[in-house]
């Protein structure tokens, strides 16, 4: 069956984009003369984003335009372009009257055209890219690089003066800025959010973001929806819902809308100023409330509804179809006036309607009238020293974090909590660094055993509080350990933290990490882009601890046992990514120590929140991190000798399984010689060549041998080491254990038992490759086997381990 | 700084989850009997939930409770369970006394004892697994197996009758109900929302899934927000928000709420019972008035708010702490009755203060008249054939995929893009099965090239129209094709389809396909557990087609570049995923016609959607996508010898450089041996032990010989090749090119040059690795280069790629 076509069922003048302006606020605070530089400069912003997206010559149709002058390939989204310079216009007013310190984000993904003109007006682009000049030879460039080989995105990428937020995938734009504004109390961050983008689900959860706004210490963040009404095809959701619907969503999200909606170019430059003043007020008035009583309240924040059309002051009609205002206008709105002299009239037309020869000098460069209307030095949005966070950003003080250790004197006798003291070295970092470090978690830092945190700084809340919540709840609206059950936007503020110039920490389940799988990537991407990048000014890593980790999650079951992110992490740059399994709770700190030092990186860290066995005193835990791969010479019985087998285990459970087989190997055959690796540095295992931290093939095939069986117990799917270390002289030798999608609700050995990573299993794997145990090692063979069969049955019988296994030490 | 604890900053009476319930809707329609019966149930659900989480013997407390009889390892949560099974006791109401068709899904993850109470007693549970028998026996293995090694999880797992919603991961149980509800007309989803989940950015969005239900033709989703108050350790933020701002929230998301507030149960249950009537009533109005007039309108559907005490009913206090109705109820409220006598006695008067004596007969079986309470048959919950979706699957009618290929005469001379006959036998599939499939992509369908499916249906939408939506727009109330942007609830949406016995096609563009890996990862698991439950029926495979792939994303840049998905598809169990790489449009439509026809997978399918070279005829497609790999003897001139370079390809732009490569080389180098081979199933590359795909090693080694280079050229990261072929025979002849994170705004030459995938890379990679050519390639490889210099360049200058080399022919 055919659908008939659906007969249209609104009352279309109460949600539509055109006309003359419909306000929340009324008042027409611009003068005439004001009204019209606007209006000018606004234009010429239009007429940029068209040159971008169509001319390679004649930028300032100077001379008639000849279709050798069209790029051959025309690529960048007009639609979005009008609204998101239409807002950047009037940002510079209220910066410029009331001296703001305000950056801006711009969600619509492809929408640059619409940022890169006002930006170029303002000066700040040429600054940065000086062959890009303000004069017609410059903007010929800027033009024809727009997205061009070799040149710059479509999008506000990294290369974009002013922007932290490339929005290529959408839905971050709200969590970044309110990343942005935390503890930047005199900032205002301004960020636009796509209609399309709205829909996603990070972006939806976001709008709650407000929940955790301080206004005595953090900045504002002021959200505007841009209801430009479609996507690539579609209406937008938020655009075709009723009026009231949208407004009490706003309000269900805790914001006061303010509705700016229609086309007319006079009444809506008069709305948008009335409304922007109204709510730069609102916020003044806020923050002076609660800076002036030291009352951190959660109020209304003021938010913006812009509706305005789609393609806005371009063509309305092309070929018959309506394009303003419409999906049409989404992209390039004629794709063919290389080929169609009608469309190529249309081009024409079209530009010089903005009379770019009232906008531009006999050089090319704005003229003053309109170029005074731009802030100056800093203030100007593309030169904001808070999206360049590098420049701002100051290294935290650290304290020693080898104070924080575990002290013993023999290894593997005593059980420790891993990640129990990294939480007393993070409350210090806390301490030392109240306003420059946050702590991130999705309602897990106590759960992950970090919660001497909360001596220092709890968990934030302003929302409603309980009367019980001073037991032990740890919530205050002072704190700086932020807590949302959504990685989405934990990762987007911790993100726009970093990028801003600040420093942070986040925790999360291992299983779930997979949630922020694509934030991670595109995170990478743009820390990989900065990298070559001179003016981008170093951030802080992003630091991101994995805990709660598959191998004791055998109680939570299947769902919870994934350690598949560190196979998404090895896909990225390895000039910006880093992983480590410290075993213990001393190579933790040190590991903690060195990423939180660290810049530009995204450092992974697995490590389980549990008990487990102490190997290294702090001073060996140093040596062992900074080398970041090493042998255990107290775990090996080789010295002086080829070893006859290479243990090798990365990740904290592996290697208690891999010393208890080391064990019963040498209980066995008193003669075997055994060589114990232990990495924590995974990157160890690539050559040289791949990644900065990779070993050397000649260190490589020093401590592993290159003809010794290897077994190598690995804390994620057995692959990811044979992809690194494929290359590698021993490789044929190399057998690897790992997690390989076998469990449900087990104890943690039967776990590692159905995995075979426990050290039964690997006890006869081990037998199995060393060539001289072939025949005299069926008899151990055979009895570790009963051991195995032995431990299962004690865990079907009493739904826990035997404790003298699951509690093992190293007896020598 | 240490925070001061805040006072409590709120009138809690206005939003406190104690009391007298609090109601929208007014009515007591319980009788005293029927309240009085309720209540019973309801206390044996909550005697059976702390049953589960602590008891390994004496079940219905026959003997004073003794210590040995407590299981030694206390799982499982409380805090949820009390408010799922007061709302399965109430829906056990509304079906029996309506007569209603109806499913239960369960948001809070860890609520299982919840539901698992309730579906024990009423049958269901006891039907599949006779074990666990309704009478004291049974459940003492009920209780002791519940989060236990062996046994079954503390989430609605698959083994869960009744379930299509695990919730281990949160965030998807919204848009899992509305994918049941599509095309079930006379069914109602009912699902329970947790309040933590809510915060998640998927549930987010997912609440905007009422825009795309018809009540003509579809079924209706009953959300119920459990306000249970607290995560883990947290508040959450639904329940910290005013009255107001929810109530405006849910407006605002297009529903009608209705308040159930308190923790009185009498006037809970009545207050219940009166909005469920009221909810069921309303629906059944909506939906009498679309059906009645064939008006497919949006109304606003109800949905319910129930505030209810965390941990309902449990202790109110342990160890001076408060319990019941906080955080401290989440999991297990006193975990130290083994150790603690106090804690022991407090657990004993728990369990009897629900008076099992009264609920359950001589035999430990429910007693006749709480046991009528529940519905009969297929109408209980548990046994609702929807929620084993696989008994009500109705094979696909399948129009024949050879008549939608495209002729020719020789392989290797036209381009076409390959998806667009894809999309024409998908229309013809929606044609011949209009109630049984639907096809799925965020807003890029038409930009998929997949638009003549809009032949036949159109895009859902039944918010508010435009005029200018005729035109071209594709809307209508009565498609089936579903495009929203967010990934999350599209996948969430096609699972629910799926698992309620129905067929779908997502299609999605490859860089973003990362935001649902956790969704992916989650649906695999459950596949592979289904597989091992012998009651649970075939459902049909998640058909997963990623398009706008990586080396034609050039122009949109390195956020668009991102072929990782693949790595993280090869983690999940080899017996639930599939991978395949057609190049062209014949091979395309050979793997979705087999993909569309087989059960209990993720198919994973790869193909750009531009134009390309098309290969094989419809004869040579089906020959070569059921082999999965083969030789393609008209691209290779080894014919009865060996060769001196095996040649290999996966994906269509790698196939194109490859050949491309070839002929290079046969041209300069005519007595050259070159064996093409294409691989469209990847598994093929893995040994045949590790995947029911996987090639014998005698087969791969006749294929790719045991000595001769290889050069693969592949479509995704090149390391993904070497994880699959470790461990066959010459894969240290093996030279993988991929994507290796390089690229920017570029040409798509530019781009394949950048990752050394292009056929100027590979041909002089080969003449590195073929003996013979040494020295005497060392001309042509200088050649190379400079035709590939030449290729850069002309793309820095023109911004498109010279057409012969973009689209180059097969010479011979």
């Amino acid at each position: 069956m055919v659908a008939t076509p659906p007969k249209p069922t609104t009352d279309i003048s109460s949600i539509s984009a055109f006309g003359t302006a419909r306000a929340t606020v009324q008042g027409s605070p611009l003068s005439g003369e004001e009204l019209r530089k606007m209006h000018a400069f606004w234009r010429a912003c239009n007429y940029l984003a068209v040159g971008m997206i169509y001319l390679r010559d004649n930028p300032l149709l100077r001379e008639p335009l000849k279709i050798e002058q069209i790029k051959k390939r025309l690529l960048g989204h007009w639609g979005s372009s009008p609204g998101i310079s239409f807002v950047y216009t009037h940002l510079n007013r209220v910066i410029k009257n009331q001296d703001l310190d305000m950056i801006y984000l711009v969600g619509p993904g492809h929408g640059a055209p619409g940022y890169l003109g006002p930006c170029y007006l303002e000066g700040t682009y040429s600054e940065i890219y000086p062959e890009k000049s303000e004069d017609e030879e410059g903007m010929k460039i800027f033009f024809k690089e727009f997205s061009f080989p070799g040149g710059v995105g479509s999008h506000c990428t990294p290369e974009t003066p002013g922007s932290i937020h490339e929005g290529g995938e959408l839905g971050y734009s709200i969590s970044h800025a309110y990343g942005a504004a935390f503890d930047n109390p005199d900032l205002i961050v301004t960020v636009l959010v796509g209609d399309g983008e709205s829909e996603t689900g990070p972006l939806a959860t976001s709008w709650h973001s407000n929940k955790f706004i301080n206004p005595v210490r953090d900045g504002a963040v002021l959200p505007i929806l841009h209801l430009n009404g479609y996507k690539i095809n579609n209406p937008t959701i938020p655009a075709r819902i009723s009026h009231e619907e949208l407004e009490n969503l706003f309000r269900g999200y805790g914001y006061t809308p303010y509705f700016v909606e229609g086309s007319d170019p006079e009444t809506m430059h008069q709305a948008m100023a009335a409304t922007l003043d109204h709510c730069i007020g609102e916020i003044k008035k806020i923050q002076q409330e609660a800076r002036s009583t030291g009352n951190a309240f959660r109020p209304r924040w003021p938010m913006i509804v812009l509706r305005s059309p789609k393609g806005w002051t371009g063509p309305e009609e092309v070929n018959g179809h309506k394009v303003e205002g419409f999906w049409r206008a989404h992209q390039v709105p004629m794709a063919d006036v290389a080929k169609n002299p009608e469309s190529f009239q249309l081009l024409e037309n079209w530009l010089r309607g903005y009379k770019p020869e009232e906008l531009f000098d006999h050089n090319g460069k704005l003229i003053p009238e309109l170029k005074d209307l731009t802030p100056k030095g800093t203030r100007r949005i593309g030169a904001n020293p808070h999206a360049n966070g590098g420049l701002l950003r100051k290294d935290l003080r650290m304290p020693d974090f080898r104070q924080y250790g575990v002290k013993f004197d023999k290894p593997a006798q005593i059980e420790a909590e891993n990640t129990k003291p990294l939480g007393v070295f993070l409350r210090d970092v806390m301490k030392w660094n109240p306003n420059n470090f946050r702590v991130f978690g999705p309602d897990e830092n106590t759960s992950n055993k970090l919660q001497a945190i909360y001596e220092v700084s709890k968990k934030f809340w302003i929302a409603e509080f309980f009367p019980e919540d001073l037991d032990g709840s740890e919530l205050s609206p002072d704190g700086r350990v932020m807590e949302m059950l959504s990685e989405h936007t934990l990762e987007g503020w911790l993100e726009g933290y970093l990028l801003t110039g600040r420093h942070g920490f986040f925790s999360t389940y291992e299983a779930f990490v997979h949630v922020i799988d694509s934030m991670f990537n595109q995170h990478a991407k743009w820390l990989d882009i900065c990298r070559q990048l001179s003016w981008r000014a170093d951030i802080s890593s992003l630091n991101l601890l994995i805990t709660s980790t598959v191998w004791r999650q055998d109680h939570n079951g299947f769902t919870h046992q994934d350690p598949g992110f560190l196979d998404l992490v090895v896909n990225k740059s390895a000039e910006v990514t880093r992983i480590y399994l410290p075993p213990d709770v001393n190579s933790l700190l040190s590991v903690a120590d060195h990423c939180l030092r660290s810049k530009n990186y995204v450092n992974v860290i697995v490590s389980d929140k549990q008990s487990h066995l102490q190997y290294m005193d702090m001073d060996a835990a140093i040596t062992h991190c900074t080398k970041g791969i090493g042998i255990w010479d107290w775990a090996s019985n080789d010295r002086g000798c080829e070893p006859d087998l290479v243990m090798a285990s990365a990740g904290d459970i592996p290697t208690l399984e891999a010393l208890a087989a080391t064990v019963m190997l040498r209980e066995e055959f008193p003669d075997l010689k055994i060589r114990f690796i232990n990495v924590v540095d995974l990157f160890k295992m690539q050559p040289d060549t791949e990644h900065p931290h990779g070993l050397s093939d000649r260190d490589f095939d020093s401590l592993f041998t290159i003809d010794k069986p290897i077994i190598f117990n690995f804390h994620g799917y057995p692959w990811l080491i044979h992809r690194l270390a494929y290359r590698r002289t021993n490789h044929k030798n190399l057998h690897v254990r790992g997690y390989k999608e076998k469990g449900n609700i087990n104890t943690p050995l039967e776990l590692a038992i159905q995995n075979q990573i426990d050290r039964y299993s690997i006890a006869m794997d081990a037998i199995d490759r060393i060539p001289s145990l072939k025949v005299a090692g069926a008899h151990a063979k055979e009895k570790f086997k009963n051991m195995q069969i032995d431990c299962r049955n004690y865990a079907h019988e009493y739904g826990v381990d035997k404790a003298d296994v699951l509690h093992w030490k190293w007896p020598y």
